[in-house]
């Protein structure tokens, strides 16, 4: 017996995930089936890199912060394949020879290994754009915010700040407060975006509500960062799809190195606990189910 | 006696061109002044990208653009600033080692040579996302419109496009129809999202003489195109900055190989005379001007 058929939250979680999945899924290929441009092989390249799979975590988090505010899952579609075409142009050119140069992402060749280095360089910048017209193609309610919110979370004070950072800490020494910054950039930055998304959906900029999703967002997505530093130490490489250690090779610094296993595990239960805490007076249980996702997943 | 002494056309085109640079320049400082990131070399590496000079030939059509329907210059700050970012990074992506690989630019080291490959991989992603958040940040008329025209332009319909397909003909051969349509994408794109952009500072999306300046716009991008590849044949290195012959020595094709020198500048004229009629009925002086100056200029 699973755990999923075993334990009714990881049921609910389970089926909101494969829901918000099919339906982000759904969009993303209408995307790419409506309106191709003129080159072909791009065309394949960009479909490669954000259609390949993945948990699909940030879409997941802009329709359960939508829901929790009363949006409908159409007004959801457009913000939620925007957040993931960003999360792909970033893996794609992470991914690059002069970047981390891997060879393989969730098991298969890396973009520019199953193209060719030009092409994954365009076809990430490509996604880029992509992101922002499918947030301006139809008629998503407060279009203009919603770029706003992902350009900033995508862009020098955010994903793309982030990763300078990593690269300028490669090899350096950071304590915990610096490797913090690095996260909350690198990876913080889309995952606070992709609540806000969801919540722009439903409600005005100066709402309230947003607020109090802001604050489980920032806490959720330093767990999940902790979380992913504890499975490079302790998960299986065949769950995970990566290599067990990579981190530490590299010589990138994480949170059981500076902390310890015990004391990251804590803090990121901590960190669960923080993010729901701050959803008090809403009806966030799929956002609730989410955060505790974070922590006890594998991989 | 310099011409722009003798000639009035010449006088008035140099004194527009000098204004919308500098705006174009006081916007772009302002936005890295106001709220820099958080990692200092990424933010060197972007200023150094979009700061180092060029014609700015693009905010320039935005600010005529938006005159010529009406619109004040501080509504076109903004999107002068746009569609200069977005300009900008494909030029810092463009002279990486796996697309053009060029040691310079302006006569100056590119960024991958003055900075890091991976640095300069960033800023450009950092640079478009800058270009969607300058969109979005102030009170900006249409902003969301505005989006999905910058969008499209950069993406795989348009800019990204283009340069993927201009990589899968360099060492083939392409007929005139076909470099038209890289064109069109790789260079032609941008230019027309930069006189829309200008006109959605005054005019909705639906009024007519957006489509009376779209028409300009198209048969002007391609002038362009052709003068550089005039240029790159006929032109001083000292006053292009660019190395005389790159394109032919490249085996890329051009115009005048295709073409021939003389039919090359006759279409090119003709391209311009096309593009200044649709303008008939507007108030378009500087538009008309700035269509001349495409293929008068020598650099």
């Amino acid at each position: 017996m699973s755990d999923a058929a075993r334990d009714p939250a990881a049921q609910r979680i389970e089926a909101l995930m494969q829901h918000c999945r099919q339906r982000c899924e759904r969009r993303l290929v209408r995307l790419f089936d409506e309106a191709p441009g003129p080159a072909p092989r791009l065309e394949q390249a960009m479909r490669y890199g954000v259609l390949g799979g993945g948990k699909r975590l940030r879409p997941v988090l802009v329709y359960a912060a939508g829901r929790t505010l009363g949006a409908g899952d159409e007004a959801l579609d457009a913000p939620a394949a925007a957040v993931e075409l960003i999360h792909a142009y970033s893996l794609v050119h992470d991914d690059l020879p002069s970047m981390d140069d891997d060879a393989l992402r969730r098991g298969q060749p890396t973009c520019h290994r199953a193209f060719d280095e030009a092409t994954a360089l365009l076809a990430g910048d490509a996604l880029q754009s992509l992101a922002f017209e499918v947030l301006t193609a139809g008629e998503t309610p407060r279009a203009a915010a919603m770029v706003a919110t992902l350009a900033q979370a995508a862009g020098r004070g955010g994903m793309a700040g982030g990763q300078a950072l990593d690269l300028a800490a490669v090899g350096g020494r950071l304590d915990v407060e610096q490797l913090m910054a690095v996260h909350r950039h690198k990876t913080g930055a889309l995952i606070r975006a992709a609540v806000r998304l969801g919540g722009l959906a439903a409600a005005a900029g100066d709402d309230p509500r947003l607020e109090a999703l802001d604050r489980y967002a920032a806490a959720i997505g330093l767990a999940f960062q902790i979380q992913d530093d504890i499975l490079d130490v302790t998960g299986d490489a065949e769950v995970t799809g990566k290599t067990q250690g990579a981190d530490a090779a590299r010589d990138k610094p994480t949170y059981p190195a500076l902390l310890g296993l015990d004391e990251a595990r804590r803090q990121a239960q901590a960190l669960v606990d923080e993010g729901c805490s701050a959803l008090a007076g809403l009806d966030a249980q799929p956002l609730i189910d989410l955060a505790r996702y974070m922590v006890e997943r594998n991989h």
